[in-house]
């Protein structure tokens, strides 16, 4: 057995089955090893795509998949999918080739300070020493990223570490079986003991649910609460996974525009946090203020970040006396299609209508879904995903992850059309693995976002050469055509009810396919 | 004038004219500078396309181009080809937007080290403190990555600094027009004396030219130096620009493949560098040397890097008395384009036959052209361009570049297609510029130089689930859709005939086109 054996062995053994490679030449011995039958090797033609895929898989399973990245720059083409998937908590093995240690010192032409890149967005880095070692290292890489707040693990793999015989190995410590039962502590009595009060007392309370505490058994805790005490419950703008829909608790959203959120948190005296901080603003802008709440607001940590929020919120359940109180749950929205003309409404409301029970919504609408996503939240129950590190091209990637994780589901992206061009190359890694994908593009030729933040931040209305630099309508873009070339069946839509349907037809057939929703 | 007027007044003023820009929220007030008319802003749908276009840009002009990037995450985009521009000694300014100072210690979610990021890559990273200084910080970049050997110089843009008025500007010192002047020194006397010796010894002697010294006057001195002492004169396999084809004194090519090349080189008794290293392998292999050269042969450095090549081989012709000896020309090869089947012999015919008087050829062929474009060297004169760090998806944005720097000149882009697709994007700026690009896809459906690598790295035949890794034929990609896709006109082509034709007729329309290679 090899080195490169041993990595992808150790990573099965740790429960590590899935990598989203895009291999060079010094990888050959690891491609050799994904021969590994319980293994399943993904290809991607960029490495945002890996990246994204991974912190997808990651949002759905909640344990690390693996990536392949060919030395310095193939590293840095999948950082910007890592920093949103450190943004989002989502753990990931990241393995990177490089060049053996012999052969280093010459500074060959794909030489790069591997550990410099990888260390800004990586919470653990290490360079493979020996192929005696290689399995030491991944497993300690894997029960990194399982952390339970997930983290990036990034594990750089010289080429002679990587063929060279395994003589003596330092096999991993861990039981593979302990990895993932990481387990995060409760917040202490005391600070729960306070938060009550806060909530006995009868001001305006808000409760901001992140992280693990959107799904599951948390939000049914943050419906008791609220039908108990009358407080509200919410979510930041951006959520790594909300468990919504008809017949579950419906958490409402702080607005992403700076005043539109003011003037939201202004109504609280009080800010409870579970698993996040304070709201924030996205951006700075001159005379806009980075922190949302007005200042007589109070802030509360219920759990930190990283601490068990479920625990906290049985606690506070508990303290108010709430055990028995019965959350009101979401009624089902009325589920007519809708018809006529394309906007955020007709758009949101064919949504609603047409996404089938269990499916996963990955959100990267930006302009054209931001205000209108409350819209759905009548639909039928399924999971959201939003983009918690801001760096576009998150959408697709992060679909194609999310579908391999879940398989049985139907997984809906909606993506800008700017933002969808990033790593469009998402799209042949869902044709080849046939998965259940229904990508909507939201066609408006334009980063339309920025036509609205150039006015926020009091640049007026752009002029004709800055205007250049914002719409994308000169060529273009031919959706149909984009996703023919690499395999997707594509529909062109410009009414609600073509929206519509299309979506509705689009669960009929398995694999991707791509709606060009025209704007 | 607030601060983005400012650094955008700067650069024009200090001569760089041009931006790849990829703008987000942060650098609204930047685009609202790029109004400046002086200022040509040339949108990009990915990072990477912006970076390779100004590397481009500077193999053909010689001075920086600048690049607007959004955060981290956008820097990140950009950074393969960052690596593969500094490679080549390209230099450029990259503007890298940031938060306000004020915002960032919220750590809002598009906050990452930045500095961390850029540094491994970068020559000369700095971060604007004030809109005062914004014009003395870009001067500085631009200084920087203007000299001899061109620099990456990377330039942090707070929000606050953009949008704020210069009140008591900070005035760069340099005057404009001395900025490009930064002159190279030429090698110390003894060591041309030494080499000279070498030369008249009659040993079998090689020298490699590389940087400023594989085109104009140097590469006519080292003619002489041939014509005058018997020695041989090559380039590495990777040029970052050579001036070659009939009329031309023509360069050997040391080859990739580690075999050939130790076996090339082993002639060789002395091998003399000027403004390069000695010859060293591409990847590191089990049981293949790192160094090319053989045990016995001798390396003097006639010229280093950053050095004056030029001086140098003047110096040194001087020194063996050629200077009135006349070089060898190449002679025009016979220009009848090929018939029947495609393969990378009638492929070269055909380049060889249709590309016209001083176009510019950028060689990202991998497989396809590796070992075949020694025959090309016989076409009409032109510049070949190389992808100097290896980072693949090089070729389209450096051809985007190219095509600006030099719009009388047509662009022939040969590209694989694997390597096209990381940074595919690069069509739609084409288009939206009206670039004279001749895209060439050689679509073999194959990562097919992993194929002899997998061998090369004793790792045998590659087996199914390994070769799944390689070959990328399901889905094949429809390039006449990619194509379309994008507002570029393509055609396909399957026999040398019809691939000399499609070259011939691009020529006769502006604006880009793409050719698929079917093989």
């Amino acid at each position: 057995m090899n080195g490169a054996e041993s990595l992808v062995q150790t990573l099965t053994d740790q429960g590590v089955d899935i990598c989203f490679a895009n291999p060079g030449t010094s990888e050959m011995h690891f491609l050799k090893a994904l021969e590994n039958p319980l293994m399943r090797s993904v290809l991607c033609l960029f490495e945002g795509v890996c990246t994204g895929a991974a912190d997808g898989y990651y949002r759905m399973k909640g344990t690390p998949a693996s990536t392949l990245l060919h030395l310095g720059p193939g590293l840095a083409n999948g950082l910007a999918n890592i920093h949103n998937a450190k943004r989002a908590s989502s753990g990931m093995v990241n393995i990177v080739g490089e060049h053996s240690a012999s052969h280093l010192k010459y500074d060959p032409p794909l030489t790069s300070d591997i550990e410099g890149l990888a260390r800004p967005l990586s919470h653990w880095v290490r360079r493979v020493e020996s192929s005696n070692t290689v399995a030491w290292d991944v497993a300690a890489a894997v029960k990194k990223a399982s952390e339970h707040v997930g983290q990036i693990a990034t594990l750089i793999l010289p080429g002679d570490a990587s063929w060279q015989e395994v003589g003596n190995p330092v096999m991993p410590v861990v039981p593979p079986r302990e990895v993932a039962a990481a387990k995060a502590k409760a917040p202490g009595a005391a600070r729960v003991e306070h938060i009550a009060r806060v909530l006995h007392s009868g001001e305006p309370t808000l409760i901001v649910l992140a992280g693990h505490a959107t799904r599951g058994r948390a939000i049914e805790l943050a419906g008791k609460l609220k039908a108990a005490t009358g407080c509200r419950i919410a979510t930041q703008f951006f959520s790594a996974r909300i468990e919504r829909g008809a017949g579950r608790v419906t958490l409402e959203r702080i607005p992403y525009a700076v005043g539109q959120a003011v003037e939201y948190l202004q109504a609280f005296k009080h800010i409870i946090t579970v698993e996040t901080t304070e709201p924030i603003a996205f951006f700075s802008y001159p005379d806009k203020p980075s922190l949302l709440k007005s200042p007589g607001t109070s802030v509360h940590e219920l759990v930190e970040i990283g601490e068990d929020g479920v625990a906290g919120l049985e606690m506070l359940v508990d303290a108010v006396g709430a055990t028995n109180t019965r959350a009101v749950l979401q009624q089902r929205a009325d589920a007519t299609p809708p018809t006529g003309a394309l906007g955020p409404a007709s758009i949101a409301q064919a949504l609603a209508a047409a996404l089938p029970e269990h499916c996963i919504l990955v959100d990267e609408s930006l302009t054209t879904g931001r205000e209108t996503m409350g819209l759905t939240v009548g639909a039928a129950p399924h999971d959201l995903i939003n983009n918690m590190g801001g760096s576009i091209g998150y959408g697709t990637p992060v679909a194609t992850g999310a579908a391999l994780a879940c398989p049985e589901r139907r997984v809906f992206c909606m993506v800008g059309d700017g933002s969808a061009m990033y790593t469009i190359q998402s799209l042949w890694t869902q044709a080849r693995e046939n998965l259940n994908i229904t990508n909507i593009i939201f066609a408006n030729n334009s980063y339309a976002i920025l036509k609205a933040e150039y006015a926020n931040m009091g640049a007026g209305a752009p002029g004709e050469r800055a205007l250049a630099m914002i719409d994308i309508d000169r060529p273009r873009i031919d959706w149909l055509a984009m996703a023919k070339s690499m395999g997707v069946p594509a529909v062109s839509v410009d009414t609600a009810e073509a929206f519509h349907k299309a979506m509705a037809n689009s669960v009929n057939e398995s694999g991707p396919c791509l709606i060009e929703v025209r704007l």
